[in-house]
Order: structure tokens, then sequence, then C-alpha cells
């Protein structure tokens, strides 16, 4: 186990790349515990793990919602959870903001540290503190920042990931690269998903620099009123792609990437090159490119999520590969320019 | 208007005594508003307030849930509210609570004020950013510690309180007294209620020191690890009262303070001297000294709170009036001392 630590917001975290929730000293520590998963991953879990206290949700982004909180928390005062107790979420994404969300608020803050299981929450959902659950159709509409205690990273978890799994996570890591560092994009060129797939070695070294990529932006801005916006690059309009066609997030994100690499191009002197290479990447790892989309929606709901700020939206754009502005484009503009990429 | 900047936790605070709620500057500031009161208060709003983007929650302790914080995230998202509005809450301690937790997760947290109508959410509640929604019958189960933009007293809104809702907010000020200042405690004495509620200039002393009693004691210990468990005074039995002989806050309360200097006399070295002139001023203000009721609940409930910690309980006692300590209490100790003060 490689154990690194960080802070953020005053807060120490403890990263633990190659851990094992199979070592007998997994999750170890003298803390009252609950465990939060889902019952896909539930079924994955060891004999010694399943035995602690834990509350399984069911699969999938349905339950983001403010009624599954609702659920834990009273599940929890049912297993007699107190202010000392450790909460600890072991799953992908959902899981995860569920995890520092209840923790958030259950008692007003207990402790918590997160497991995650797939690779988009090993390099993304898990870090940072964001969290949150989604109301209707508006992503995470209420939610705090709040770090956990520790996150395990164990790579082992993997191996049962379906591709499009894999494929989502690298949206986000191929996101790393665009936002702030092009020698990561200039590898991942150089490599193919099965290269990470297949060697643990590899995607421990993928996993750490993104996680550290990311950890470092965070730690300059943990409220998110400045760098912090980068990390929204390709979720702009990637939001409400997901919602509208139902796409996995990394998915949608991906084609949330190709359209701001497409205002990029037209207000931001992205080069038209870059802009090809970015696409070529992202079909390299199995991601799409663009959807056939009602603009019209797709303006409106990128209107009405929350990073709507006045009368213009707050939106990522690229320089060049690895260097990444924030824009503030009016509704209209932004309309428009979603109008003219699209056609 | 008194204006006195204080910090809690890095975040400004500014105090407005002396406001008006009526003056043509009230919340005139450039900021998007949301305002949120419930349906008593909302009837006594200036007209000017009034055609503000409102929502009025039912009056009384039943809104105090998660269902109805849910209603209120799904009319700001309706009215429009982005993370850059400013929610304010207008009301007693329900709409404090409400406002300061839907702040608090609302796009992952947006900027709020308070103007707090009762003189309990004015000396106690709207004071220190604790909030929280009860679940069942736990109180304040889940919540978050935000601190508000500023706080307006608005003295002329104490003009239409019911006596019962001054004997409430009595109870609160006689418990800053008893853990922090026996001055306090002399001069009110020396008072009587009538004195307060009669004269404005009376009131804004007595409601600006226990303001800055109850500020400096959040200002030590923001997240409730050390010092803040002082204000936890009466209300760790006072808490279950509440539930088990559905009486005000206030007065519950008060009951909760006469039991803890009980158990101070039993094992704090409290004396009965100051025991009995306690009982005299919560007497003297309008206040119940005990309570009928069955003693196994009332320490069942007092467990399954969240002050609760493994085996024990930290408990606030008394070592005399104006100096108190936090004493854990193991939960078979804490139950035979209720028996033995009850009986």
């Amino acid at each position: 186990v490689q154990t690194h630590t960080v802070q953020i917001g005053g807060k120490t975290i403890l990263y633990h790349f190659n851990a094992s929730i199979h070592a007998p000293e997994f999750l170890n520590d003298h803390r009252n515990k609950v465990l939060l998963t889902d019952t896909n991953v539930a079924q994955h879990l060891p004999e010694r793990l399943r035995r602690m206290p834990c509350i399984a949700i069911p699969a999938g982004e349905k339950s983001k919602q403010q009624a599954t909180a609702d659920h834990i928390i009273g599940q929890m005062l049912e297993m007699g959870a107190d202010k000392e107790t450790l909460l600890v979420g072991i799953g992908g994404g959902v899981v995860t903001d569920l995890a520092g969300y209840v923790a958030s608020i259950y008692m007003r803050g207990i402790a918590f540290g997160l497991v995650p299981t797939t690779l988009l929450a090993m390099v993304d959902a898990a870090i940072g503190g964001k969290n949150g659950v989604d109301l209707g159709q508006y992503k995470n509409l209420a939610g705090t920042i709040y770090q956990p205690d520790f996150i395990h990273f164990d790579y082992a978890l993997t191996d049962t990931l379906p591709l499009d799994e894999w494929e989502s996570g690298f949206a986000e890591i191929i996101k790393h690269a665009c936002i702030a560092d092009a020698t990561l994009f200039a590898e991942l060129q150089s490599k193919q998903l099965s290269d990470f797939r297949e060697n643990k070695e590899a995607l421990h070294a993928l996993v750490k620099r993104n996680v550290l990529i990311k950890t470092s932006i965070v730690a300059e801005d943990e409220q998110g009123t400045g760098k912090r916006h980068l990390l929204n690059f390709g979720h702009t309009l990637g939001h409400p792609i997901e919602l509208l066609c139902n796409l996995p997030h990394g998915h949608a994100v991906s084609i949330g990437m190709m359209l701001a690499a497409g205002i990029s191009e037209e207000i931001n002197g992205f080069s038209s090159a870059e802009k090809s290479a970015l696409k070529t990447l992202l079909e390299k790892y199995g991601l799409p490119v663009s959807v056939d989309t009602d603009t019209k929606k797709l303006t409106e709901l990128a209107i009405k999520d929350k990073k709507k700020s006045g009368d213009a939206i707050r939106f990522v754009l690229l320089r060049s590969i690895g260097d990444a502005d924030v824009i503030k484009i009016p509704m209209q503009q932004l309309s428009d320019l979603i109008k003219t990429i699209c056609c």
C-alpha cells in the first residue's frame, strides 16, 4: 500500500493506493463503522465486510435522490450510528456521492471514508469532496462540499468492470489531460484502453496521476469560485446530454467536451488540429463524439443547470490541449454557438 | 442601526441591532433574493417584502422536516434561484433553521441572512450556524453548521409575541447566565419579564448581551467538539421532555435545566442554595421547573439523542452559577441519577 497525504481546506485526507479490500487490516481502525454500498457491489464484498453494519441501496443513478439519503439516515439511526461513527462508502459515483452527502448532514456531520469501485469514481467522483443528490432532472441540486478522512484505491475492484464503465472513466481522464496535462494527453495517444485494463501497474500510475491532478486543482479552490470550474470542462453541456440521451456520464461528457472544443475553436483560438486530435483520442477510448439531439432543449437545460449566474453561463473553453479558461458566455450567444456547432 | 461584525470559522457575519424591516433600505442590497418565512409571519411583512419572491411554510415545529426542505428547494428552483441568490429567513427558530439548512445544501451552498422574529430565535436559534431538520422524534438529526452573511434584529417584531414565546426565550437567556455570566443571572433576579417586554432599550441590551455570549462560545468552537457543548445545558433532557410532554422548547429546557441542576448537585458540587436560586428565577420568568413524566422513556430518548458518544452521554453540569462543565456520564449512572432526582 502506498499512502499519500493531501490537504484540502484545512482537512487532512489519506489516499491509500494499491489497497486491497481483501487484506485483513482493511478498515481495521477502532471506530464504529457503517458501510454504504449498492446491491451489485454488496455481492462482491469479502465476508468480513459483509458482517459489518451495511446499507445496500439499489444500484444505478435512480438512487441519487434525497429519498435515498433519507432512507440511509433512517437506517443509520436504527443501527445506532452516532457522532463518532465512521461512514464508509464502497461503490461507484452514486454511492460515493451519497456517502459524502449523508456524512455531511447526519447529526450535522460525521467522518467518512471512500472505497471507489469504478474507474470514474477513482479518478473523479470520489475526489474533491463535492457530493449531492439530483432533484428530478437537475443534477446535484442539493449537496455539500465535505472532505473524507481517507480514500482506498483497490485496483482489483476494476476486474469485473464492464467495458463501458472503463470508457466512461476515460472521459474524465481525457478531461484532466485537456485542462491541465498535455503530457498525459500525449501518453493516452500513444496507448490504448486495454494497456491499462490489463496492467495494474499502468493503471495505478494513471489513477494516481489523475487523482493528484484533480486534488491539486481542488486544494487551490475547494469552494469552486475560481480554478475548480475548469473541472466542469465538457459538463455544462454533458449534464443535459446525459439526461436527454440517457447516456452514461462519461459518454455524455465526451460529447460535451467535443461541443466545448467546437465553441473553443469559434471564440477561444483553439486550433482545428487539436480539436481533431481530441476527437481521435476520445474515439480511440471508445467514447462517442456527437449525438443527435434537440439543440433547443439542450440549451434550455444547460441554462437551468447550476452553473448559471445571472444572464451568462460560465463555460470552460480550451486555448490549447492542457490549457483551459473559464469564460462567461451570455445565454443568447451560447444558444447561437450551440446551433452553429451542431449544424 | 448598530452594526457589529463577528468572525466565526473564518466567516465574517454582520449583526444589525435595532434594524427595522419597515425601513426603506431594509434588504436593499443588489443580490437576487428569495425570502423564506412562515404563514403567520408572512401576514405581518411590509408590502415591499411581500412582493419579493417568497416561500411561506406552515407555521409550527411540524414543518421542521426534510420534506419541507425538499419543498423549499423545489420552489427555489422554480423561482430561478441560482448560486448567486441570497436566501433570507424571516421567522422563529423553525424558519431560521430551515433557511440555514437549505442555504447550506442548495447547489452545494448559497449565501443567506436571517431576521429572527421571536426572542428565542434572536438570542439562540439564529446564532451560531447550527441548523437542521428533525427525523420523526429525533431533533436535528440531519443538518449542517453553516454561517449566515448577516442577522437583522428588529425588536418591533416582538410586539405581537405571545407571553409563552417570551418565557420560552428567557429559558435560553437564563441558560446563558448559568453557563457563562453570573452578573446577567443577578440582573435577571433584580428584574422581571415585563421590564424587557415593555422597554425596547432594556430588550436591546439583553438581546445584544446574549447574542455576544453565544457568539463568543461558538467562535471558540464552531464545530462543537469542546466548549460549544456548554450551550446544551438543559437540552440533553430538555429535548426528550419537549417531545414527551409536548411543551414549547424553552419550557422543556427550563425543566431540563432543573434536572441538570439536580444532577450537578449530586455529582458536581453545585450548591443547594444556587439550585434554589435557579428554580426561583425560572419561576419568576414564568417557566415550569418540573414535570410528571415517565423517567424510563426520558432516559431512553436522551440516549438516542445525538449527544450520545459510545456508552456515555456528554452532560453539561453546573459547578456554580456562571461556571459549567461538560462531563461524560455512563448510561447506567445517568439512568440512576434521573431516577434519584425525579423521586
